[in-house]
């Protein structure tokens, strides 16, 4: 064969092989890299010619290898490692400290912080250059992955000028993980920490978990569950820590832990754990000391205490306050915090579920030190599909509040159902809380910005776990990728991000990516409609918390009882949280309080949350509460059938294993949103009497069969 | 850019796409079908110029497929599709019916049976052949296989004349999964089976697995634990089975169910399960006659019964022929059977557990319905790293004995240690019964041969799950390869079939293969020396099963006690199963029963499976018993450690990923070997008050230390 012959079949063999390269198992999530169209590859290649960035530190290590493999799969050639930018066409990263380059120019790096950065387009020494600037490594290493974002949403890269900064500190995962592998509340598979591995053998799988997070910035993994095992804090269990803690770092990445607070008694040989006593604050300051020893940056503790169980100060009599600030001061000499969660209620508490978190904490205000945040459940009751904030935000400036969604669909559908959560956030953070003056929103108060505070954060309860594709489903991915991208910034809209994530998931084509969009954001309101619409909330079978339940009044605790929070009868429905009745409303500001309070201010989506209100009476649609409520359910499977109809049109456009997956799994959740509708329409038929509203169908089967349903072996409890 | 040139760049382009495209996470098994090299690629071309295959049946269309992907990806070029060879180099394969070409010639096919194939070079109309040729679709595609793994083994392929068909007629894979995704002594995750998504969402997953188990002959699946569910036989559940059983069924394999012998208790609303009562008949026929409606070609039930708290005949005083035959006659119509376990011993009972199962089930022998097989544990006890084979091998001529071989380690270190059970599995099937008469093995009483059944099987209990490399380690991979090429043929050489495996797995290289034949094949040894020599046997920790507690005399049943098993104390160690002991000796047909009471002929190998001996018993080596045993722990660990150095030579020249994950487990296993050894010698000598022989370490810890360790969150509980 002739040389060009030769060639000519290799390239043949080396294509196939490489069409065996794409398959798009989820794995590579929002990194996926696959080669741009050529000519704008070839554009792009004009502004990456070289690489210039000093990998003399692990995180910046980790920032070029990231811009290889990026700039590699995406231009489908490697960019020229150089020291200094020789050609046109440099990228030149780092900081002042590792850059000569960067060092000479005057960028005004000192507003960008620790973990800012800055992409600016110059001219150096003659030469066209991409400059990606920051004070610290972490810098570099988001600076790196915006700008392969850049390339693969297709944004124009000559004359950036680009600054950005998180505007959350402690941007934080929350893993649910059991240390026997099992995920709580997870639905894609177990854990991906393999404690039983672990520290012999560390999962390369945590590397990509790092870069995963580090690309939507990230900086932190709480470990284990809430509902902590105290065998976590032993030695041998810190040394698999540490390990993780290793993989983690050169992402950015701090790990905490959850900390059980009965452990010195557990693992302690205590008789108390008691946060007064000398001796159990000495043995968390050696127990701190040990782990600092062995995880110089490790982040600090989360605790769940005297919450469903779980134990706490007040088993000795002593406030969270103390609880927390006890802890607070073993990790102080480290820089370590504590997340303190507020989600609290007790079944001997008479009181209204959704008022005494407040009721708990907000005297408490001032009283925390000051490496302690309260980390609030967006809402009061718990991750429903809609929620009012909870009233703790802006009700506490004295102390940090860190905001807590849920990733993982606990209560959405678990893996299942298409809900994109990034709506969800969206709306909560920027609801007004009026809490000095209008404008005081969720957002403002997490941020530190309304009550000048500097110690901030989000957390997520993560939906990860050791399925290929890491969350039980493609669209599941853009949830974690939302709630990274409103950690950095709570500011961002939720549209905007499900366009760059789907770009770059899916394919950077409008035709694709236009549908896509339309469908992640009518997904939120669907479930909304077909499960709780008008403000009805927790009415999932009690335990499992998947499909309707909303008869159950069996549960082990009074406020884990779906009766509980929907009240209904022959008359009406709807929980009376005015001065009427359990008076939640007045824990919100004067202005929502009078809002709520008040049936002809309040707006739909929360009028069952704060009103019991008559069957028949006559809502802004002119329609009755009835009518109005099969509406909303027939209307929740309709956006679904849309959903699955939008998708169908996409075949083709989309590789076969990721359609036929998100195919099946809207034909589920379209016969789920049908049950849904079904079971509860007949449930509330069977109390109120009501024929069906003309023109909605009747419930496919009589109301016994959805009593009959059973689900022993549901995944994630 | 002149059009070569453009190629050239193309070139380099796809290449590197092409290394992207061989990440090693070990997906793909034994399947990898990665370029040969170029000369071998061109000269194995010649023989796959175009495929000939009528893919108008599931199965023949699954082997077309198959051949597809190999050929491709081992030769970098598909083969052309054709309906008949036009030109020398052509693969013709398929069944009389299905091919005009293969109805012509003249091959003899009648005695390949239903499963059997031949492969043979041929001249048809002028023009060379390779045919695959059977008699019925499965043939076809097993013969795909094997001739896909000629190409990947390196073999000639001009000249072709081999025939094959299974020894066993059932080569089923038992999966102890549960309805919640656990795995019972499960160690690479999850099981497969996503219950909660079926049958709306069919895991292409599934398709893999029935893909390599083709590869391996393995034809059935027992997809739940033994110990059962009874809601797998509810209808819901039924259609989650059938989906699957559509996945699996192109590849040749059945689904197969474990039955709980209670279900018409549980699920059935009966007060009984009495299998002579009429109503209960009646209600497993009907069960029967529901499944065969979904899943025409159901293969049967796996049955635990009276054993361990499972439920079962006995519990209304009837035998176990009975219970067994029940089922049987449900499933006779439609052609399924029953896989009866002979797992039995009671708490209750005084006599050795080794002895049980025998004396429960000889006097059954010939009360059986033809469709039943009784399936027995290669030994006595439970998947020990050596045990004497099962007495019932050879004493129930008048029953089909179906082999029933652990795959996961449940007893050989989870999923980090490297055992390759081929040599266990192969000494087994190798062992003389004296049956009838010298020369018959284990393997001819399961294959049919010695008794003249038809109906014959082996089982094995699978190491798979959700994990990506399905096995928990690539080694372990080659167990299950191991089972399913030994069900084929028992005839085969362990040490063959391990180097078939590394050759397609690791790399078509001696420099490769060689010194990974040597470790597999050493592996097995090392672990009956670190864990159990000289015939010792269930020191495992108590439960999980992990780890030596030799000391442990606290489980709940005197029979799940190490201390049963090794009855040791100041003067001597070991079970007397001879005349003066337990006499389970006399199990054994005459000749063995003489060889293993008799301390002179007894193998050391044996020695304290069958007799309690003095410490300082002379052995055959001149050593006492105590430095003989010494010296075998000392040669495990010893073992291991060579397996560590010889791995450590082939960096370089195994992918880095691979490389990586095995040598972090055999840093692992070293290390677990030695406290094996440590801990057990720590605890003989405490019992003995004997000093360590001459020339042996000691313990690196005192026995204090070893009883001190806990390991509550061990997996596959």
């Amino acid at each position: 064969m002739r040389p060009c012959e030769t060639a000519t079949w290799l390239l043949a063999f080396a294509l196939m092989l490489a069409r065996q390269a794409v398959a798009e198992d989820g794995y590579d999530l929002w990194l996926r890299y696959r080669p741009l169209p050529a000519a704008q590859a070839i554009d792009y290649r004009a502004h990456a010619a070289e690489l210039v960035l000093d990998a003399g530190s692990p995180v910046r290590a980790a920032a070029r290898s990231e811009l290889l493999r990026g700039l590699t799969g995406l231009l489908g050639k490697a960019p020229k490692l150089s020291d200094r930018g020789s050609v046109d066409g440099a990228i030149i990263a780092g900081t002042p400290s590792s850059s000569a380059a960067i060092a000479r120019l005057d960028l005004g790096l000192r507003e960008l912080g620790t973990e800012g950065f800055l992409i600016r387009s110059v001219t150096i020494d003659g030469h066209r250059a991409t400059v990606i600037a920051a004070n610290a490594d972490a810098g570099v290493l988001y600076g790196a992955f915006r700008l392969l974002r850049l390339l693969q949403t297709g944004q124009p890269v000559d004359g950036l000028n680009l600054r950005d900064r998180p505007r959350e500190k402690l941007r934080v995962l929350d893993h649910w993980d059991n240390l026997d592998g099992h995920v709580e509340r997870g639905y894609a598979g177990n854990s991906i920490w393999d404690w039983w591995k672990l520290p012999g053998y560390v999962d390369p799988r945590y590397t990509d978990y790092a870069r995963a997070n580090a690309s939507i910035g990230v900086n932190g993994a709480v470990l284990n569950n809430v509902n902590a095992n105290a065998i976590i804090l032993t030695h041998d269990y810190l040394l698999k820590v540490a390990a993780v803690a290793g993989a983690l770092r050169p992402y950015g990445m701090r790990v905490y832990l959850s900390a059980r607070y009965s452990a010195p008694l557990e693992i302690g040989g205590l008789k108390t754990a008691d946060p007064l006593d000398p001796a159990v604050r000495a043995w968390w300051l050696g127990k701190s000391n040990e782990i600092y020893a062995l995880i110089p940056d490790f982040g600090g503790f989360l605790v769940k205490a005297n919450s469903e169980g779980q134990p706490g100060p007040q088993d000795y009599h002593r406030t969270h306050a103390d609880g927390a600030n006890m802890l607070a001061e073993a990790l102080a000499p480290h820089g370590g915090i504590v997340m303190w969660r507020a989600f609290v209620y007790s079944q001997d508490n008479p009181d209204d579920r959704a008022k005494q978190a407040y009721t708990e904490f907000k005297p408490l205000d001032g009283q925390f030190r000051d490496n302690v945040l309260l980390q609030v459940k967006n809402g009061p009751v718990d991750f429903q599909p809609r929620e009012p904030f909870s009233p703790l935000f802006g009700a506490m400036p004295k102390t940090p509040l860190m905001m807590e969604f849920q990733i993982t669909k606990e209560y959405l559908g678990f893996a299942t159902h298409l809900v994109y959560l990034g709506a969800l956030y969206e709306e909560v953070l920027r609801t007004d809380t009026y809490a000095h003056a209008k404008g005081a929103t969720v957002a403002a108060v997490i941020d530190g910005e309304l009550d000048n505070h500097t110690l901030t954060g989000m957390a997520g309860v993560a939906n990860i776990g050791s399925d290929r594709d890491w969350c039980g489903s493609m669209f599941n991915q853009a949830n974690w990728y939302a709630f990274g991208r409103l950690a950095w910034n709570p500011a961002q809209s939720a549209r905007d991000i499900a366009a760059d994530w789907a770009r770059m998931t899916l394919a950077n084509d409008d035709a694709v990516v236009r549908p896509v969009i339309d469908m992640m954001m009518t997904s939120r309101e669907a479930v909304v409609d077909y499960m709780t619409p008008l403000g009805l909330h927790h009415l999932m079978g009690t335990g499992h918390h998947y499909g309707p339940m909303p008869w159950d009044a069996s549960g082990a605790r009074a406020d884990w009882r779906p009766v509980y929070y929907h009240r209904a009868d022959r008359d009406g429905i709807g929980f009376d949280r005015t001065s009427t009745g359990s008076n939640a409303v007045s824990q919100y500001t004067p202005q929502l309080a009078t809002q709520f309070q008040d049936l002809k201010q309040i707006p739909d989506a929360y009028l069952l949350w704060f009103h019991h209100v008559p069957w028949d009476y006559r809502m802004r649609s002119g329609q009755t509460l009835w009518q109005e409520l099969v509406t909303h359910y027939t209307r929740g499977v309709d956006e679904v059938k849309q959903m699955r109809a939008t998708w169908a049109q996409l075949q083709g456009r989309i590789d076969a294993e990721r359609y036929a997956k998100t195919a099946s799994f809207l034909a589920i959740q379209q016969d789920e949103a049908q049950w849904w509708r079904d079971a509860s329409v007949a449930y509330w038929q069977s109390l109120n009497g009501l024929p069906i509203p003309a023109g909605q169908a009747a419930p496919a089967h009589a109301l016994d069969y959805y009593k009959s349903l059973t689900f022993p072996n549901a995944p994630g409890r």
